[in-house]
């Protein structure tokens, strides 16, 4: 099949196939061959409802995905409002269940006012664009999650990349700017499970005229005494400058995202952020789930504490054995491996030893480095860690024993 | 309290406020004001489980959001599979019901294969940042819906966009072009309800060795004689060149969206896209709701009819007392309102008689004229429509008779 020239500086001439004979998508084979060459063709696993496997991948960090009243709010919602919200939030996809987890979620995490939306993806998407633009400044960690990324892009913002988790840099990012500024970080960085200086951040931001925006999305339910978040633990909640985003998918075992700050922060992105106006309302039965799961964290609010010690044995287990894998600050420990097919066969051994563990490659990983990355649960035993602690050791490839 | 300067063009100089004393948020109340003066503030409105309002707004065409087969598929799916997916597609985020709904979304509308997402935003970014990129070109549609606008922004492929629904504008804008090349269009319009002359677009394509990414969010369900949607209408399912995406939170009346095309796109939309690898799979209970919704359009092919049939009536009882409505392709009837308070005041009216429409001022409208969107839906009957009618003629301000 005649292949198309993959780019303008690379035309296949006059004497190239007729431009109605050219199979536009020829390209795809050639990336994918080059993909296989690196190690980098992915797979989608479609897991059976019970598979036996002791999960160490999954982001249900306090096992309430399953919970009965959580299952159960999700089906009774469903049956309640529908299975669906039926339209934008501005139109018919706006209940009084998303109003209710909207308050809640506020209060939990100590802010005004909320905005629940379909994923954290599209709270990220959404606080970026609505609260930046053409002339403003964006000062982005580089280990910020792709979505924080797709944020910045899509903003149209003049955006300064700045060292990882370097207030300094960003002090100096900001410095000599004279019209809007934001910052913006993970407050738990998704590779490594390390936490970002939110303290330092919000002086400088403060010292600057600059926003602060906090991606709580693995701090949630897992960072603070009661798992209010880092941006809680941190002290900045309800803080006029600054506004975080979290997702219901994690801790809280459902689906969806929000976005947490000042009140007229969320009236704003309620007239302007395009993936609140334009974007269906998120599924009753996710909110209902969410909801669920955030009164049962109040009410159990240990499994914080529960999930941070966990995910500190882990570590523990796997640095004494000479795995490299940074300190956790919440619920994910990341271990390096020399390469993406050591990552891949790695995490196929710990499959076949009842163990499943992510496997992060290129384009997952801001330093292109491969990694096992451990997600602790709050519902885990000492026994089954110490258990996936000596497959994830005994399995281990060469290189990655440092 | 001291105002920031909006952008760097208007300092406040060296008399302004120091930094420290900035409110970084100070622009969202001009912003606000200004909002205010042009009518486009927008507020939500919560609805309760059962408005008694007649609903000619939700995008729930076939009326399957409460259908007690879908719904109770959606509250089997959380109770089996728990309230949340857990995870990115690609680590723990992918059911075998994840799967069966693609196979049988994929089958019914002639698809090779189907990846299923969070909702038909993130499907639209995926397919157009993975099948593009910079060197490519993407031609796009003047009426494209936000989503499809957002994708080629974040493609970074230069686009053109070209006037509606007008192949030839398309032809014009490929030719010349020896790169890849992607045109991409909704099929039925969300604004208008107007359907995109897709077998022209894809015969313009053809010619020029450029794929073809349509959009049938409100083609799914509504066009074609079994609702097989506009893609699989125009005989394009299953061609090698065209991608298709949908939602499954309109005629299937759940959440997430869903692109179809050939094996090779799919995968390597798993390998690449974004919007895929980086945000949480679909919860389980939407997944099962959209499932369950698609085996009773195949089983009741007839409610794509319907629905359409009530479109049709809603449109010619309302241009026949004088108001101005493009003819609806599909479930959408769009009528024009004078100005944006006016469109306001309108829907008020109808809200007060009974009758919930939509209300779409700018940003949401590309022409910048505001309207009242009526949506029509397959369990409608004649005397609802009837009624539906009346009441938006009765209300319709002055500058809205033609």
């Amino acid at each position: 099949m005649p292949e198309e020239p993959r780019t303008p500086s690379d035309p296949s001439g006059p004497s190239g196939p007729p431009a109605s004979r050219r199979d536009p998508f020829a390209w795809l084979d050639e990336a994918r061959a080059s993909r296989e060459r690196a190690g980098l063709v992915r797979t989608l696993r479609h897991r059976s409802a019970d598979s036996g496997l002791l999960d160490l991948a999954g982001n249900d960090y306090l096992g309430l995905t399953r919970h009965p009243e959580v299952t159960a709010a999700a089906a009774d919602a469903a049956r309640l409002w529908g299975a669906g919200s039926t339209g934008s939030r501005l139109v018919t996809g706006s209940t009084a269940l998303h109003a209710e987890l909207e308050d809640e979620l506020a209060l939990f995490c100590g802010f005004e006012a909320a905005l629940v939306v379909s994923s954290g993806y599209a709270a990220n998407l959404a606080a970026l664009t609505a609260l930046t633009g053409r002339g403003s400044l964006v000062v982005s960690d580089a280990g910020n999650h792709a979505s924080l990324i797709d944020g910045c892009r899509l903003s149209r913002a003049e955006t300064a990349v700045v060292p990882h988790a370097a207030p300094e840099a960003v002090a100096k990012a900001l410095d000599g700017h004279d019209g809007r500024a934001l910052a913006v970080t993970d407050s738990v960085f998704s590779v490594d499970g390390d936490a970002a200086p939110l303290r330092a951040l919000y002086e400088v931001c403060r010292g600057q005229g600059a926003a602060l925006l906090v991606d709580d999305a693995h701090g949630l339910g897992v960072v603070g005494g009661a798992g209010r978040g880092a941006v809680h633990d941190a002290g900045l909640s309800g803080t006029a400058s600054t506004v975080a985003t979290v997702t219901l998918s994690k801790a809280l075992g459902s689906q969806g995202g929000a976005i947490l700050g000042p009140a007229r922060v969320i009236a704003h992105l309620v007239d302007t952020a395009r993936t609140v106006i334009f974007d269906t309302g998120l599924a009753p039965s996710a909110a209902g789930a969410a909801l669920a799961a955030l009164r049962l964290l109040r009410r159990e609010p240990d499994r914080a504490a529960r999930v941070r010690r966990a995910a500190a044995l882990l570590h523990d287990g796997l640095t004494a054995a000479g795995l490299y894998a940074a300190r956790p600050d919440a619920a994910v420990v990341s271990v390096r491996a020399p390469s993406p097919d050591a990552a891949v066969r790695w995490a196929a051994d710990c499959r076949a030893a009842g163990l499943q563990v992510g496997c992060f490659r290129p384009p997952s990983v801001p330093d292109g480095i491969s990694r096992l990355r451990l997600t602790a649960r709050a519902d885990l035993g000492d026994a089954q860690l110490a258990a996936a602690t000596s497959t994830i050791v005994r399995t281990a490839p060469a290189g990655a024993i440092v």
